[in-house]
């Protein structure tokens, strides 16, 4: 049989704890066969004058070029003159849906049960435009921008999200009761994508409606896509409902193609290098780009072993309750593919 | 003895649900003889053009003489030229800060137990300022507006509440790593305050950070404060931890000691007029603009018969998985009396 060409991947571990969750990663996607090459690349230590940023613009070229990657955290360093890592990123691969899966883990016990939630977050503008200025003294104004052409192109994401993943409903989360112009525009360019898909559900809802409802019954959605600010906080209150951001995959998909995962958690600097962290969010952000890649039996295969080796409770880091460490959380994890 | 002065009170019953619920809140007052007269405004069918919304001029002037009002849902009818009812209330009387209260009642079982938090909202600016425009076709704008004025005086009021109601901590809620100029200086100005409140704890929490951790541990919070929007998610949010709106007061203080009580459900119109809906909101706000009153021991009463009915289960409305009408509950909250 043909050895098949390696696909090639960018990989930033990131700062703090993120070289160890890489390690864990690069690990397990050995020892399941994925025939992934990564790329690696880090955060510099001078700006970059190309990107404004500790990011280099050959890290950038490298995700361009492989359009597919996976990012630990990035801890943008204090300081003036640069852009967050983050935003960087978002901006310059023009990364303008962030899709976060949450889902219960088995075996690991919240207040709730059975949640299976997708926010999908406009991820270039809106309250992020870093547009903000002082009027007088005492008196600042930010601008929040929302185009046709991005609300558009992020509710094209979540409806054929839904549809090639066998969703019933997409929820548009707005407050267009205040905001009519700039979240009205949102629902309007929703309803339009709406219209080209009658199979799938739509429905509007408030984004204070939308918070109490999610932490009373987290049933009630399916498909969650918004502007920016609202999806940053929705996607971290469904990753509350099941465990945290140690738990939570996430993808960011670019123009042309491009598709970045990444662990949105922090990077723990207390406890970092010392074989403590819980990789889970990393490897289930990874677990996501192969199925990007279309590698579904490698996606289902390592998705399996992580979700057995959680269930299973044997071992498990601190963040779990456990006192595993690092590299016995993924050598179980190994051992259960 | 000699007869007690009654205190005049402003009451707005509110659409919908609000008659009903109001008349509650009448027949619990009356049956705990709170020396409290009421003087009702109701919503207008014309548009008044020195308030440029339903709500009449000499409605708004009844609680700018009074100083103290209850307010029933209002529901904003559609149309054109008109200010929402709501936000034409908070601008024309100035009311900067919204106290919500969210605790556990007991015998009311959620997810969560015990918990204890309070939100104090600023609720004139933000992104509330309706200062919207299209730049070109297809690119929208919205001004969010940070002043240190209204920063410093909702900041001010939650250390003072903090102080005189026995809280440890505050915590100001923000995303100034994204606005650092707007909600920046919101923090900027919490930090003044804070420094002369050296016996009240203060924190700065990130609000997704915040969304997660109110999800998995309440526990963590106590006194919340935050600008307008961020309010507006958080206390619903608060609010659905306890078992939703319906059963949360709420306080707007405003410029020259103006309290204004309201609930901040909805109007319910499709069980209007049917004696089925909970009075609880109204009445627990009731019971806040009592204790501003100084009204204390009047407040205690109300409240622990409103809480005692609900924990001994007999009679709860159909919201709160009963059968009991409206006047059912009222009339067991008066016999608890
Ligand atoms: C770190 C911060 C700038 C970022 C955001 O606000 O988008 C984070 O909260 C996230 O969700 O990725
Ligand atoms: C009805 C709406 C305008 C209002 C708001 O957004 O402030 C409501 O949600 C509230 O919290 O009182």
């Amino acid at each position: 049989s043909s050895v098949p060409t390696p696909i090639r991947a960018t990989l930033f571990p990131g700062d703090g704890i993120g070289p160890e969750i890489a390690e864990s990663v690069k690990q397990v996607f050995k020892a399941a066969d994925v025939p992934i090459e990564w790329e690696e690349h880090y955060v510099g230590d001078q700006i970059d004058p190309r990107t404004q940023s500790f990011l280099t613009w050959e890290s950038l070229e490298s995700v361009r070029q492989n359009r597919v990657g996976l990012k630990g955290p990035m801890a943008t360093p204090i300081g003036k003159g640069h852009r967050s890592l983050n935003l960087t990123l978002r901006k310059e691969l023009n990364l303008y849906a962030n899709v976060r899966p949450c889902y219960s883990l088995p075996g690991y016990k919240t207040r709730y049960d059975d949640v299976n939630l997708i926010t999908i977050r406009e991820n270039t503008e809106g309250e992020y435009s870093g547009l903000e200025h002082q009027v007088v003294r005492g008196v600042v104004e930010s601008l929040k921008i929302i185009t046709r052409q991005a609300s558009l192109r992020v509710a094209e994401y979540a409806f054929y999200y839904a549809k090639t993943h066998g969703r019933e409903r997409v929820s548009a989360i707005h407050k267009a009761n205040i905001m009519q112009k700039t979240d009205g525009l949102f629902l309007k360019c929703c309803r339009e994508v709406a219209d080209k898909y009658p199979e799938i559900k739509y429905e509007e809802v408030v984004i204070d409606n939308c918070c109490m409802m999610l932490v009373k019954n987290p049933a009630l959605f399916d498909v969650l896509v918004m502007p920016n600010l609202y999806g940053d906080i929705i996607s971290d209150l469904c990753a509350g409902l099941i465990g945290g951001l140690g738990l939570t995959p996430s993808l960011n998909i670019g123009e042309g193609g491009i598709a970045l995962a990444e662990a949105v958690h922090g990077s723990a600097p207390d406890i970092a290098g010392k074989n403590l962290a819980n990789p889970t969010a990393l490897l289930l952000s990874a677990v996501t780009m192969l199925h990007h890649l279309d590698l579904h039996d490698k996606a289902d295969q390592i998705h399996n072993a992580i979700l057995d080796t959680i269930a299973e409770g044997k071992y498990r880091t601190a963040d779990l309750g456990g006192h595993s460490s690092t590299t016995d959380f993924t050598k179980a994890i190994c051992d259960h593919l």
